[in-house]
């Protein structure tokens, strides 16, 4: 499956008064790292959504194991790959690592989200389509 | 003119490897106190918006003077007002006391927006409608 | 057990493009809520990092269910207990309630932090001491 | 004087409901940006604090006029530079560009901040060292 791989840098404002990153920011890459994976497969979130006629990729569920603790001024790398489609779901897996050691495994499942036919104010899961999965396969 | 008050209680997260807030997260709280205090004039941001269609208060300009440094655990008190109304701007002033002592004066120029008549894509600053104006008044 | 519960006002700027709450935001006031549990119980964290000479309570692992998203306007009530203590280390689960409806489960797991006896710049889990505990008995 | 350019891709989490960035996000930007130019000079942030036994670069004022919103997708370019020194203090400037066009100038003061010698918990301004400063010379 593709995989996107994310340099980020970690900055004073995003870790709290331990000094390490405050936990909630990780959360915030892993959703730009799955846009980043969604670009990288030719699909800019952006121009995916008109495409598509979507509105988003929310989240259904997310879970994170946390090994080892990141610093400011540390550069971690983030990997992040669909382990899997469903008709209208995905799962996501994110593996976090820092000077090659692995800092973070996370995963989270998220859906295909369209506005509902019968009520345009609320949201529904569709069935993915086969040329956007085709776009993850190696 | 109306003033809204909102007391915040300073968490581990809100604050920086120095221990103190980061500052990007006032000018959150900026903006929450802001809509609180169209909420206290009877104007709830989510009914505003619907009610005089109104997309939202983008900021032209924002400036903060800091004084005091803030902590983790500490509560501060956020002093709202709008210190002037012009025909599609007003501006807004916030003072921030930690434990009474003046810690930040803050002001930020805000514009009456919806979208323009000749392209919905595109947003405009509108006239504010004078009930908006006179709900300020004490 | 000891349970908090917190009212949180949806902000404009916790919300998305989609118009819900970004869900990393959920994570920091899970973060916030946990520290609430605790000053609660008597503990306010920046007391409580002085009087038993720890650094922090970092999370090892955390997990969230989304069922119903909410928007700016909405207030949500987040319901917050400690389900198991074990020796260095301790379960918490929030529940986050949209009117009256549950919105998310979540859980943590963190640990009772200090600095490693040989090596003041390193971390290590110490024996959380049974008066903490003692706290969150009914 | 020396300049740091930064690109910055905007993501979906930095925007709000008008699908525009939410504005304190450009200020964790231009803090990072900060810390860019003195790595720039030879001074990443980790470094100096220990090099020069400061604690931080706490902001005293900053100001911002905003021109034009940026949106997710787009891809914006910090310019950063100090255009002053002083004893302790210096003045900042970025400038932000959304397709060549400037769409934010700001501006913030900053302090060489240590440990009061009198009171460890205290902050105090500190003279600049004249090397540091020399830095930043073409």
């Amino acid at each position: 499956m593709l995989k996107n791989i994310r340099k980020i840098h970690i900055e004073w404002g995003d870790c709290d008064p331990m000094g390490i990153v405050f936990y909630p920011r990780y959360f915030a890459w892993f959703d730009a790292c799955t846009a980043a994976l969604f670009a990288r497969a030719g699909l800019p979130k952006h121009v995916m959504l008109k495409t598509y006629d979507i509105i988003a990729l929310p989240l259904v569920t997310t879970s994170a194991k946390f090994l080892l603790p990141s610093r400011f001024g540390d550069e971690i790398v983030v990997e992040t790959t669909i382990t899997e489609f469903r008709r209208s779901s995905f799962d996501v897996s994110h593996r976090v690592l820092n000077s090659s050691e692995l800092a973070i495994e996370a995963s989270e499942t998220r859906v295909w989200t369209g506005k509902h036919p019968d009520d345009p104010t609320k949201f529904k899961g569709l069935p993915i389509p086969s040329e956007v999965i085709a776009r993850f396969k190696d």
